[in-house]
C-alpha cells in the first residue's frame, strides 16, 4: 500500500542549550472507525460485532513540547484515539450525504433535511466537529494525566487526518502545514501566537481583571515603558483596535504587559511564545500565582483541502514541520527545494524520507565556529526541527 | 471641486409596514483636522490659533436604524464629530512618515524607532484606531442621549473616510461597501450579524451564563427542539465549534436558541437582526430582564484601500448601501448594473445620481398587486434603501 508513506526527519542533536531532550514529538497511524448498523442497541453489541464496516482515515501529527517533553508524548500517545472515538460517535451522520437531524435517522420533524440543508452542513462538518472536539478531551486527558504524575509542561498540536477523500488540518500552535503542489503553495494552517492572538487575549484580560492579579497590564506598547514615560502619550493598543493610538502613560502601565515583544520574542505573560496548545495546566508565572491557562487555548483551527476539487500531480506532498523549520525557511524556499528535489530524484524508492532529511539539515545548518549557520551565513535554527514529507499521488492505490 | 462629488438615494415609500419612519439616515461631510505645532502646550492656544494647519478629509456614512430612527439621527449628526476628535488627538503621529513613539517627540528612548518599525505601524494605523475609538465614543454619546431623553433603539453604523490618499470604510452591521473598479470588484467591509458573530456571541455566553438568566441556551440546533427530541442525539454547534457535532438533547436545550434563524432570520436572543451598531443600551428581550446590549459590539472593522496602488479609471466608484439593496441584488449585479449605466451616460453630469436612484429602484421593484417585485419576478426588497455612489477619479483636483 502506498497509503502510509511517509517520511519523518527528527534531528536530535540541536536543542541542547534548552533543554535535554527533544521535545517534539510525532505520530503517525492508520485509524479504523467502526461504523455501526444504525437502529441497534448497546445490548446487542454481539450483532454489532458480526456487522462491523470500518471507514479508514489516515492520520500524522506534530508535537512542539515545553517545560519538558512529556505533555508532547501523551498527546502523541494519545489524540489520535480522541479522534478515532469522536469520529465513531458521529459516524452515522459522516455516512450520510447530509448528516441527518437526528443520528438516529427517526425524524421528529419533515422538514428536519430543509433546516439541515439551510445551514449548508455536509458530512465534512462532523469531522472538523469530531476534530475540534478531539483536541478538547486530550487536552482534559493530558491535564489529569500530569496532575497525577506531578508533572508539568505543555505542547503544540498540529494534525492531519486524510479521511473520505478530503484532508484535514488541525492546528493549534506554531507548527505549519502546507501543500506543495506542481504550480501552487497551498497553507494549510495559521500560526497561533500571543501576537496572532492579541485581541483574544486581552479580551480575556478585560472581561476578567483579576486573571493578572495586579502585576501584568492588558495594553500592548511598542516597547517596555520605563518611568520616564509616565505622563507623555505613547503608542498603544488595546483589545479593540487593529489600529494603534495614543495614550498618556500612567504608574500603572509600567508593569508587565500581557502580551510582549515581536516575531519569535512575543510572550504571553512573559512565560509562552504560544497561545494555543494542549497542556500548561499547572503553569503559573513564575514567582506569582497567576495562571497561565486561562489565556491559552486548546482548540484548533481546522483547514480541509478536497482532492476531489484536484488534480493531484506525481510530486505533490503534505509538508507538516514544527516552528524550527519555519524560523529559517519560508514557504517559498521550502516548495522550491521541495520541487527541485523529487524531479531530481524521480527514481529512488526512499526519496521523501531522503527530502524529509534534506529540510531538516537545510534547517539546522552548518557549524562554524560555535555557531550553527545557513548556507547564506544566516543564523541557522536553534530549535528542534521535525518534518514529516507526505506524498499525496496514489492515494487510494493499494 | 469633484472632491464632494457623491450621490445618495434614499426612497421613502416601503418600511411602512414597520415602522412610519424610514429607519435609514445618511450623512456625508468634509472633515478639517486641525493640526497643532509641535511642542506647543495648551495655554499656549493663541500661538495655535496663528499657525493653524489643516488636513481635509471627505466623509460618508451610512445608518439603518431599528427600534426607532432616533439612534440613526443621532449617529449620523455626531459620528464624523467623534472621528474629527479622534483623528486630531493624534495628528501629530499621522503626519510623519513613522508615528513616533511619543506623540511630543521627544525621545525617552534611543531605540524607539526601531520598536515602531518592528510593530509595522504606519500612519494608516493611527486613522484606524481613531476610527475604532469615534466608534465607541459616538456609541457612549448615544446612550447618554438616549437614556436623558427617554428614547430606545440602535442602529447599524457604515462610514467611509477619505484621507491622505487612502479609503478607510469602517463598519459595524449589515450595510456593505464596495468599490467597482473596471476589471474587478473589492469589498470594503463584511457583515456582523449573530450568525457571522456566532462563536463571539456564544462564548460570551459561556463566559457570563447569568446574561442568558436561565432563559436561553447558548447552543446551536438546526431548527428549535421539541419535546420529543429529548433523549434522542441532533446536530448542534457549542462556542468553539465551526464544526457541527451531535448532542444527546437535554430538556434545558428545549430553551430559546441564543442565536437562532437562518440568514436574514437570524436574531440574537429572537430580537435583533445584527450583532454590532450603535446604541441599544435599554433594550431587554421583550417581557424579561435579558440585556441585549452586553452581546452587542460597536466597535468597526476598518477595510483600507490605498490609492497609490490602484490607477483609477474614470468610472471607477464606491457603492455604499444599507442591507435593503443587499437583500436582493449581489456584488456581481450590482457591479454589471453601475458598469453599463456609467459607460452608457458619460457626458451626463447627473450621471452618479441617477446611477444611486437606479440602484435603489432597481431594488425596490414594481409594485404588483399587493406586492413588489423584482424584474426577474422575485420578490423585492420590503425593507429601507439607501444608496451612495461616490466616484474614486480626480479625487484631488480642484
Amino acid at each position: 500500500s502506498t497509503r502510509l508513506t511517509w517520511s519523518l526527519y527528527t534531528p536530535r542533536v540541536i536543542n541542547a542549550e534548552k533543554s535535554e531532550f527533544n521535545e517534539d514529538q510525532a505520530a503517525c497511524c492508520q485509524i479504523s472507525i467502526r461504523r455501526r448498523e444504525p437502529g441497534l442497541e448497546e445490548d446487542e453489541e454481539w450483532l454489532i460485532l458480526c456487522s462491523t464496516q470500518f471507514l479508514t482515515g489516515y492520520y500524522w501529527a506534530l508535537f512542539d513540547g515545553h517545560g519538558g517533553p512529556e505533555a508532547a508524548i501523551i498527546a502523541s500517545n494519545y489524540l489520535h484515539y480522541c479522534i478515532k472515538q469522536k469520529l465513531e460517535e458521529v459516524v452515522g451522520g459522516i455516512t450520510e450525504a447530509r448528516p441527518p437531524m437526528h443520528l438516529s435517522r427517526h425524524c421528529v420533524c419533515d422538514s428536519d433535511p430543509q433546516f439541515v440543508e439551510e445551514k449548508h452542513i455536509h458530512a465534512a462538518d462532523l469531522v472538523v466537529g469530531a476534530l475540534e472536539n478531539a483536541f478538547q478531551e486530550c487536552d482534559e486527558v493530558i491535564g489529569q494525566e500530569m496532575e497525577a504524575t506531578k508533572q508539568t509542561g505543555g505542547c503544540t498540536a498540529l494534525a492531519a487526518l486524510y479521511f473520505q477523500g478530503k484532508l484535514f488540518v488541525a492546528n493549534a500552535g506554531d507548527s505549519r502545514a502546507i501543500l506543495v503542489l506542481k504550480d501552487s503553495i497551498v497553507p494549510m494552517s495559521c500560526e497561533f501566537t500571543p501576537e496572532t492572538e492579541r485581541q483574544r487575549i486581552q479580551h480575556l484580560a478585560f472581561l476578567f481583571p483579576k486573571l493578572l492579579d495586579g502585576e501584568f497590564t492588558r495594553f500592548e506598547f511598542p516597547r517596555r515603558l520605563k518611568g520616564n514615560d509616565v505622563g507623555q502619550k505613547v503608542l498603544y493598543r488595546d483589545y479593540f483596535m487593529e489600529g494603534w493610538g495614543y495614550k498618556t502613560v500612567e504608574k500603572a502601565d509600567l508593569k508587565y504587559p500581557l502580551v510582549h515583544g515581536h516575531g519569535k520574542q512575543a510572550r504571553l505573560l512573559g512565560t509562552l511564545a504560544v497561545s494555543r496548545g494542549l497542556g500548561d495546566h499547572q503553569l503559573k508565572v513564575i514567582d506569582t500565582n497567576i495562571e497561565v491557562k486561562p489565556f491559552l487555548s486548546c482548540i484548533p483551527k481546522v483547514n480541509i483541502f478536497d482532492f476531489a476539487r484536484h488534480d493531484i500531480k506525481e510530486d505533490d506532498v503534505l509538508i507538516m514541520a514544527t516552528d524550527g523549520l519555519w524560523d529559517v525557511l519560508c514557504n517559498k524556499e521550502v516548495a522550491h527545494m521541495v520541487r527541485s528535489f523529487l524531479a531530481e530524484n524521480r527514481t529512488d524508492p526512499h526519496r521523501f524520507s531522503e527530502l524529509a532529511k534534506r529540510l531538516a539539515c537545510r534547517a539546522r545548518g552548518k557549524k562554524r565556529g560555535h555557531q550553527w549557520m545557513l548556507d547564506d551565513s544566516h543564523e541557522a535554527s536553534y530549535d528542534d526541527i521535525s518534518v514529516f514529507v507526505i506524498p499525496l499521488h496514489n492515494r487510494d492505490e493499494d
